[in-house]
């Protein structure tokens, strides 16, 4: 069997439904962990449970690890599986981990495997922050060393621990309170004699976030700060465990993904792996709003319908102005949208965001607009409609520019995510602003002048 | 003087501007490096220059290490620099940054300082490399352990090398030929008594990369099987140095903020503290593109003139056609140029996907035309006009979901990047077919039965 076989999901999720489960479990187990998470997602759940079944509770948390960032439809088949075998996995995986699995099961079931826990008193802490803070990323496979240890006592604690996967440059000193005091690397304990204390070598300087900081938030932090972990505290400053960068990618990762598909009306969770029936019940509410928001645009054009029975041309100007407006608009939102994520556009600049995208429209609107009055006059030879669309593509372009930063602005305002569909109401705004505009203009001429 | 003073840029440049420059040095240099970074990238190059000018050689180079991130245009001001301050700064600055520092220095310069540098071949391996490659981002901040080594000598190295500011979980062991062997965990070596050899204790299995492997491929092999560090070699298997995580999470954002714009036709350099003029010059290529293209779709309207003045509505339903179009075909290209990003569509899948974006479209396209179809005869009460509308979204929706698909695989395919302007070529595609089969329809019906 070659490999591409061992890791195809089409061909396990087979082996499985023929009874095959046992030896499909045994050839995964020696796999990245990684790659295994991957496949459970991609087969059935059944197969899944059948999967997990044949491994070690090790095994399982280990995977856990990986399957857990995959959002909580990915863990909703644990709750198949024995109590007795869930609670063993549980126990053994690092409590941040097992606090997003615990979340994403049923309430019972729940409440029964957290009685079960050693450290039910830190599992129900971790599960009473808020999704997408620091407190639910923490990551408490650690140790931490007591300033009172001298280094030869930390290096004996450190020997004790030997069973924890993941290692981190710096070890994390707390006080008699279990407060964060300050943090030791590697390199000092090597290097440090064995009877010098903790508390004389540490850095006291160690950056820290309380429990409830947007996760957004700490990846900058630790970006700016090129900081390998980042440890989390709670209300009283006790050390809750930490968050790690590779945690920390894969928020941004997702994040960057939210917003680039917000803007246009998909749902994050959507990815091309999707099933049909699963896209088609994510993105229809919003082709739903964009088509009754194309209606409003549609009545802009429809109160001037006897405008444009007399002078068609309009008709073929409508997706010029329409077009550049929405393309500008969208250009704005996307700037706008991506500078509050990485957090360049703050409360204090953006009056002057504002500003500066209202005279970029006019500049551009400008610009724009005598070459498209141009470009129609030499077309048409209709100098009256062909002046309508260059004056109706400046405004429009200068309304772009303020909608744009104005309606993310807005959305957040009332808490919601700047980005939801920011698209899909900027391109009305422009469509009907420009619509009413070019229309208005050429009726406005019309009425004065004749056709 | 409070601490926003200290780190207000516009202060920062007026105190400057009156001759305060050492003082303004002295109280940046107890700042952390990235705070001082940014503050250099706001103020004028000519005040940037008398900043760096204050400051010792070893601050400088702190200060790169994070400068350098910023893209080029952050470091041309340093070409203004004495030459020897120059060349001192570069020799205390790991490698991989000197590297890309010197990359943005004007050809005779850079010439002339790698001639100054002590390692001048790694330099002008490392220069070679493309951009956007794992060699273009390596650090060379670090010390490679020999596999003969024992535990105690390898202690000895670590302790000698205690300038190095960096600090990984693992250290590298080479062999004799300087190629990657293995690594070693400062666990280990803090554990392992001094007289075992490195080569018995090393992990064999270290993931490493060849210098061109693209900085994207990187980021998603350093995120799934969460590494901290990812060595990186030559065509001869040598350890040129290693990504850390931390640049990979920069790398990871300005990728995601990258496609987010090219899709609307952004310049990924442009952000919401970019000048005016500079933001003019930045869109105004794509502003006019979409301008040229929003043509055709006026051409095409041009074509049926007559038929707009037969029946005026069919103006109105132009919005809704293109609107409804866009969107679809803008949803799927943000889907498709994101999912390549992410590694999740492949030449492998490419075909899976386009044939599900066709039957979504399908699927969507009749369900809309059918409640567009409906609207539309309460609004106007003209069933063929209506029934028109309805044929057109549908087909228009197939249209998208293909089209976005094919439109950045067609530019991947000519070695262009899949996001570049992938939106306004798609909303071109949608409007010209949408409006094609709209006033088609409603030209054959009108010839056919009359108005």
């Amino acid at each position: 069997m070659t490999l591409s076989d061992i890791l195809n999901p089409a061909r396990i999720t087979q082996r499985i439904s023929q009874g095959d489960g046992a030896a499909v479990a045994a050839e995964l187990r020696v796999e990245q962990p990684a790659d295994v998470a991957e496949i459970l997602m991609e087969i059935p759940d059944a197969a899944e449970v059948e999967v997990l079944r044949h491994l070690s509770a090790g095994d399982v948390s280990r995977i856990l690890e990986f399957l857990v960032r995959e959002g909580e439809s990915a863990l909703e088949p644990l709750a198949q599986l024995p109590r007795e075998t869930l609670s063993t996995i549980l126990s053994r995986t690092p409590l941040g981990t097992a606090a997003r699995v615990l979340r994403s099961l049923p309430d019972t079931l729940r409440a029964d495997l957290i009685s079960t826990l050693a450290d039910r008193e830190l599992v129900e802490t971790l599960l009473a922050q808020d999704r997408e803070t620091a407190g639910a990323l923490v990551t408490t496979d650690f140790i931490a060393l007591r300033d009172r240890m001298t280094v030869g006592q930390a290096r004996e604690a450190i020997r004790a621990s030997e069973s924890l996967t993941r290692q981190f440059v710096q070890l994390f000193v707390v006080d008699a309170e279990d407060r964060l005091a300050g943090s030791v690397t590697f390199r000092q304990l090597l290097l440090a004699s064995a009877d010098s204390h903790l508390s004389r070598i540490m850095d006291r300087n160690t950056i820290s976030v309380p429990a409830g900081t947007d996760q957004e938030e700490c990846a900058r932090l630790m970006e700016r700060y090129r900081l390998d972990v980042l440890p989390t505290v709670d209300d009283n400053g006790r050390l809750l465990g930490f968050i790690d960068l590779a945690e920390v990618l894969h928020v941004a990762e997702g994040e960057a993904t939210e917003d680039m598909y917000m803007i246009v009306g998909l749902n994050a969770g959507e990815s091309v792996q999707t099933g049909i029936r699963a896209s088609i019940r994510l993105r229809m509410p919003w082709l739903l709003l964009n088509l009754a928001t194309a209606f409003a645009a549609a009545a802009v054009v429809g109160l001037f319908e006897s405008t444009v029975a007399k002078a068609a041309l309009l008709a073929a100007f409508l997706p010029i102005v329409g077009g550049q407006g929405g393309n500008a608009i969208i250009q704005t939102v996307t700037i706008v949208v991506r500078s509050i994520a990485l957090g360049d556009l703050t409360l204090r600049n953006a009056r002057r965001v504002l500003m500066k995208e209202i005279v970029l429209g006019c500049a551009h609107g400008a610009a724009l607009g005598i070459i498209a009055c141009g470009a129609a006059y030499v077309w048409s030879g209709d100098i009256r409609l062909s002046v309508a669309l260059g004056i109706a593509m400046t405004i429009n372009m200068l309304v772009a520019g303020a909608a744009g930063v104005l309606i993310p602005l807005i959305l957040r305002r009332f808490g919601i995510d700047p980005a939801l569909a920011a698209g899909i109401f900027g391109t009305t705004v422009t469509d009907v602003i420009g619509f009413g505009v070019l229309l208005g203009l050429a009726a406005l001429s019309i009425s004065l002048l004749g056709v």
